[in-house]
């Protein structure tokens, strides 16, 4: 038995999202039906995590096993030549039976990207959220501090997360500005259900004086989903990178 | 009778280019229409330039005619709420009927997106031309250092281009390394059917290693299409920025 890692890109708009659900097309279930293709054999893949429909991925990591092993780069080329244009494998490699996609990743980043425009844009529309009003970016990056570190975040999750704890860890919370955008980057340990949508929501709201950089500490202490703002739209984000233990991933690679 | 002019932006991937042509959806052609119930008569739009087919465009000005003027915002937001979804009118102004969309244009600034990577990217793929190889870059620049300048550009255009001049200038010819993407703009006063595709599949032939940038000068004196590169694939191209004089587009704005 050979256990398989594949880091993954794609182009969520067109997909309910990453993981398995009946009736749905999900990237889970058409990159399974081009692995099992050149498996030979049915195939279920571990997602390092998932993610939300018409959200993107520039790298999301998933396993799987096989007991007819081939050569690795079967699992790039060879499945690539099957996947639609909207998905591909950027990476494999072979690991030990140990590592586990999801239970094994020690962090991920994630960019939310904002649209600061009063009109709809045809070449960022599909990879951003057009906010027209001018944000108030300093106090976005208030709030932003107060976000960073150790929390419970139980404020910023959708009311449909199962999660049994909302303790996570948020490295950094990085606002660039690189007009017509702003690039929201969030890295940490692990995220709620939505967490980094509302983050960032709750963040717009700043940007615009709806609320003000204290109002986001009383909210984050609040736990209640209630008070923090709207749930940002899914296209604006993307998962970038998720992280192992530098040896997690040392073995062959193609 | 007001003359009004439109900058417009749109994703070419699912057009027939810009220019009106019998049976072919054509950006033009959706523009037009749109104006049309907006104006309620028949609207001839005339182009800053045309975009051949899958060429994108980030400000693209065009003017018309009517005889039954509108406050600016309805050709703005108006034409908007009935154009699809990868085509916008950014801004529009109102100008003296003596202003000619094309005539008056001083130069032009398109940007052509090179994916230096050896697998394909979704969320790449419809804005660049993956080119596996890594390329020269110092090289192309020295070639690109030799096609600045005023020119003979006959080498580099279409063999159906029917200007009868081939003379032009280019500004700037400038390579950015952004990786994973080498960008190249080039700014210049106008330019011959697909020389910019051209002048960018001759760059990226000499960062493969197939041209010396010396070869490039002598490619420029032969006159001859022959010589030059292939023709770079037209999703990687965009045309930025046209430029008029600076008083040109001085009147009402919306």
């Amino acid at each position: 038995m050979a256990r398989i890692v594949l880091q993954l890109e794609y182009e969520g708009t067109a997909y309910q999202g990453w993981q398995l659900q009946a009736g749905d097309r999900t990237v889970q279930y058409v990159v399974e039906q081009a692995l099992a293709q050149i498996c030979g054999h049915p195939v279920r893949l571990h997602g390092s995590g998932r993610t939300d429909a018409g959200v993107h991925a520039r790298g999301l990591h998933a396993h799987f096993d096989t007991h007819r092993p081939r050569p690795l780069k079967a699992y790039r080329e060879g499945v690539n030549a099957l996947l639609p244009p909207d998905i591909v494998v950027r990476q494999v490699w072979q690991v030990p039976q140990t590592f586990h996609a999801r239970f094994d990743a020690r962090g991920k980043w994630y960019r939310y990207r904002l649209l600061l425009s009063s009109h709809r844009s045809p070449l960022l529309s599909r990879y951003s959220w057009q906010v027209a009003a001018s944000l108030d970016v300093a106090a976005m990056r208030q709030a932003a501090a107060l976000l960073e570190g150790r929390h419970d975040f139980a404020a910023f999750r959708s009311s449909s997360c199962v999660a049994r704890t909302t303790e996570r860890e948020i490295f950094s919370l990085i606002l660039t500005e690189q007009a017509p955008e702003l690039l929201i980057d969030v890295r940490g340990s692990g995220f709620l259900k939505n967490m980094v949508r509302i983050l960032v929501g709750t963040l717009v709201d700043v940007g615009r004086g709806r609320l003000t950089p204290e109002q986001v500490g009383t909210i984050l202490a609040g736990l209640n989903r209630q008070l923090a703002g709207r749930t940002a739209p899914p296209q604006g984000l993307c998962l970038m990178e998720v992280w192992y233990e530098k040896t997690a991933l040392d073995g062959e690679m193609s």
